[in-house]
């Protein structure tokens, strides 16, 4: 172990708190696991990594990454285990997030909410976004330990705010899988394989995606004006997809309540406007 | 005028049809325009374009492009213009596009159904998908004019095929939009600007483009198996964004319908698969 590395406790041994242990382990840290079921640390012990009896002797480490699988499960083992500064990367909601912080201040532990944008196989690699919030100077003491994660980002100080650009983020990558889902299902009807549809669909969501910014500038000003695409346009485009939808016998779900939602806004006066201009229906 | 350029008639002059014929221009070729407005037609006339005073004069070309505003607007100028060869661009469904064909078989029209994945401004440049279907001898005949435009890519000889391929195209964009501005509106209850989110979000957008492939390659196969992320853990995640998307007092129309749709397909059965699954509830 060399002069820069840490002592590290990870609590919660499941597909991503195993990758996470994994991958300090790789960059040389000094590694303490503890999982309810001890066995699950089996491949990481034979990696150097030692075993805890309990959770309060993970948390003798500098600092301690917890992975659990809810925030029910996680807090009674957090306040088994009072460390001395907590890394919070079990998965839950902005408000979930701002109460363990609540109890870290109670309970004098250094506090940082954590939110992984990757799968387990992608832990290590810079590809592998990790958002995090709470104390600016524990993510910066911390930095050296979390870079090995992934790259870290640093998004505000109010503890909640990580989980609320997780649950963002997620939102965009439901809607885009469900939309492919869709136009899988409705190419499907006329025996267009996805082999057939995908280089046309990887081309054009990749199309898509560079629409994003000019959307974000859009929504930033509020001048919604556009020479490109209007919402009415749009609008009848949707409603020509539900009626083939319909036609084609698929589920119209997804592209109803987008019909609703450009019709609300049409119906707000955004007719002439960008799609940007939907967000006020949604807001 | 070479000896490879054609005489292409150009029927509608909205921002799309007088970019096509901008384009058709630009690379050497005869063009004639027609339009209802015929003042439209004026920076057309100043780079080289003839006007033609009816649809049929405008027709008398090797090959005629239609782009008006709908189909029902469409079917008396077509008829009126009685083309030789005829490559429809005008957006509808496919059964729209399936029933001019049915016309042009009667009127003796070699007919081709096109639809454009891009923006006025677009046209011209490599990035432009087009989508063509109907009669692949025309097509090919007509690929020197076609190249002109756009990338033209053709999808099958039934007529419908290039529109259901658009439809679903736009069932991918309007999706993924809409994700991005459920996105825009959570992050900015708490006050981050598009400006701040926009980096973390193109990074995780380009993330979840590359996701799509493995998607489609489980829906060919119908086996949705996973070790990376289940569908209860992203139902799980989806109502934690329904609740906060209420908490933060914005709308939750685009989420909870993801969250019926990922619902029903838990009760049938796919909790520990993989989000393709959730095509079974959609088609």
């Amino acid at each position: 172990m060399g002069e820069s590395q840490k002592h590290v406790g990870v609590l919660g041994l499941g597909r991503m708190g195993a990758a996470l242990a994994g991958a300090l382990l790789g960059a040389g840290h000094d590694v303490v696991v503890w999982n309810r079921s001890p066995l699950k640390a089996g491949p990481l012990l034979d990696r150097g990594a030692r075993l805890a009896a309990t959770p309060a002797e993970a948390a003798s480490a500098d600092v301690v990454l917890s992975c659990l699988s809810t925030y029910d499960t996680q807090q009674p083992v957090l306040e088994a285990a009072s460390p001395k500064v907590l890394v919070n990367l079990t998965s839950g909601t902005p408000e979930q997030a701002r109460d363990v912080a609540k109890w870290a201040a109670s309970a004098g532990v250094e506090y940082v909410d954590g939110v992984i944008m990757a799968v387990p196989q992608g832990i290590g690699t810079p590809a592998a976004q990790i958002l995090y919030s709470g104390s600016e100077t524990t993510f910066s003491a911390q930095r050296d330990v979390l870079e090995v994660l992934g790259k870290p980002i640093f998004v505000g100080e109010d503890a909640g705010m990580a989980a609320l650009y997780d649950l963002s983020l997620l939102a965009m990558m439901w809607s885009t899988m469900a939309g492919y889902l869709h136009a899988l299902a409705l190419v499907g009807t006329e025996g267009v394989t996805p082999e057939q549809f995908a280089p046309v669909a990887s081309a054009w969501q990749a199309a898509v995606g560079g629409f994003l910014p000019r959307i974000g500038e859009q929504v930033a000003s509020g001048d919604y004006a556009t020479d490109v695409s209007a919402l009415d346009i749009n609008a009848a485009g949707l409603a020509m997809l539900v009626e083939t939808s319909r036609a084609q016998g698929i589920s119209t779900a997804v592209p109803a309540v987008l019909r609703e939602l450009f019709d609300r806004a049409i119906a707000a006066g955004h007719g002439a406007h960008a799609i940007a201009s939907v967000i006020e229906e949604i807001r």
